[in-house]
Formats: structure tokens, C-alpha cells, sequence
């Protein structure tokens, strides 16, 4: 079923995208989404739609968040046909604070790809991590 | 880029879906997934990996939402190529308490299929709702 050359090629961007993240280059990380980028994101909303209003929370979220970063994708799964493909993945993601403590959870990721002019662009992507059912409180603490 | 006839064939399997939650029907769920169905659910876990997992899951879930369900889906997305697509949407989900009161939340989902053996089947899902990224309480109060 899988393209393999697709698959590279969307793994390829996944850790574009990754790289783009650790060095806070919210330039980089824009390039990779498509105009019409809907994201889902883990935190503050419940959908960015279009770069201006998604570009405008990632600098939030990149001051939010200072020192090196943890985010390290595991179990990642992609499915590729040949313009169009989505992947999702677990990510352990965290940063130190202003005491030099490492802190760091793991959450959910998924993603939606298409070729638009010939270029992978990310069209959609859904961040989170899951919630207890009876205390309503984010799980921060699990591991795969 | 989208084709026709697999966007109206996965438009039909997500009202399925949708009709199979609101009357319970676990069985007709479970029908939906393929074997190896990775499920990033919004409550209790990190992930769900392969049927028996996920099917235990869903019976907790249903015997914990009494009455009846509010389960409605809004601006879907849906992305198809021959043999795989991506959705993704907001569902507005709720139910009926002991006391009578309906109590409901907006939700995010996306979801990744592929057709397997000539029939589509449900390989992914992905259910969250954001959390605020000071407080780290989860936002049920958003509204679209």
C-alpha cells in the first residue's frame, strides 16, 4: 500500500519539522504547512485555520517556552499514497525552566500531508494529550 | 486532488460511525476499525493498539455515558485518494446526567483510513480537546 518513496519523502519533512521546532526557527516550521493549514493544537484553542492565526500561536507558544528542547518522536506509523499521506506518532516533548529542571511529558500526534505545486505540505495537524474521564484532569504523567 | 466517489464512500462511513456511537452499537464500531487500528482516544490512555484494546475501551466508555447522546460532527474535512484518506472535524458530544441536565463539549477528531480487502476501514483515530498551556486545565468551554 505504501509508496515508498512517499514515505521517505514525508519523513523527511516530519524531521524537518522537528529540527525546524528545537531551533526555534518559526519561519521554518510555517514554510512546511499549506495555506490552508488547519491545526488542532494541544493547547489554547480548539483550531488555528490559516497561517496568519497559526503562525501568531506558535510565537506564543516558542516565548512560552524557554531553554533547549525535549521532542523526540517515537512509534511513528505513516501512510503515503502518491499526493497525499498522513502519519501519526508519539511525542516526548518538554524544556527546562528557570530552575534548570528538565520537564517533559509524552503526547499524541497526527498529521495530514499533500503535494500542492509539486512540494509536502503539512494540511493539517492534531497535537494532545488525553484527559481522565472522571476527574476531567490532563494526564501529563503517562508513558507508552 | 479529491476523488469523488471515495470522499462520498468515507462521508457514508463516518455518518456509520456516527450512527453506531449515538445507538451504542459496539459491535457496528468495532466493525469499522481495521485489525490494527492505533487509537489516540481523549480520555484515559495514551494510545489504543489493535481491536482488543480498543473494544474494551469503548464498552467502558458507553456504560459510563448514560442517556441519550448528543454526538454531532461540523466543519469535516475530508482528504481521499484511491485507497486512503484522512477526515478531520469537530464534534460537539454530550449526554443526558442522572439529573436530566445534558452536558456537552466541542471536541476535535481526525481520522486516517485505508481499504482493506475492497473495504474502508477506520486505521486511525484521533479524539483530544485542548488544555490551557498555563494552568494546564482542560478547556471544555471552547466553542467554534
Amino acid at each position: 500500500m505504501n509508496a515508498p518513496t512517499e514515505n521517505t519523502e514525508i519523513q523527511a519533512l516530519i524531521e524537518t519539522y522537528r529540527q525546524a521546532v528545537i531551533t526555534k526557527d518559526v519561519e521554518k516550521v510555517m514554510g512546511l504547512y499549506a495555506d490552508n493549514i488547519v491545526s488542532f493544537d494541544a493547547v489554547s484553542a480548539l483550531q488555528f485555520k490559516g497561517k496568519v492565526a497559526y503562525r501568531a500561536h506558535w510565537e506564543a507558544c516558542m516565548t512560552m517556552c524557554p531553554g533547549p528542547h525535549v521532542f523526540e518522536f517515537h512509534q511513528m506509523d505513516i501512510v503515503t499514497a502518491q499526493d497525499m499521506a498522513f502519519a501519526h506518532w508519539l511525542a516526548h516533548c518538554g524544556g527546562t525552566d528557570d530552575k534548570g529542571e528538565t520537564k517533559a511529558c509524552w503526547m499524541r500526534v497526527t498529521a495530514g500531508y499533500q503535494r500542492v505545486g509539486g512540494q509536502w505540505r503539512i494540511v493539517h495537524e492534531h497535537w494532545s494529550a488525553p484527559f481522565d474521564m472522571v476527574s476531567g484532569a490532563v494526564l501529563f504523567d503517562l508513558h507508552p
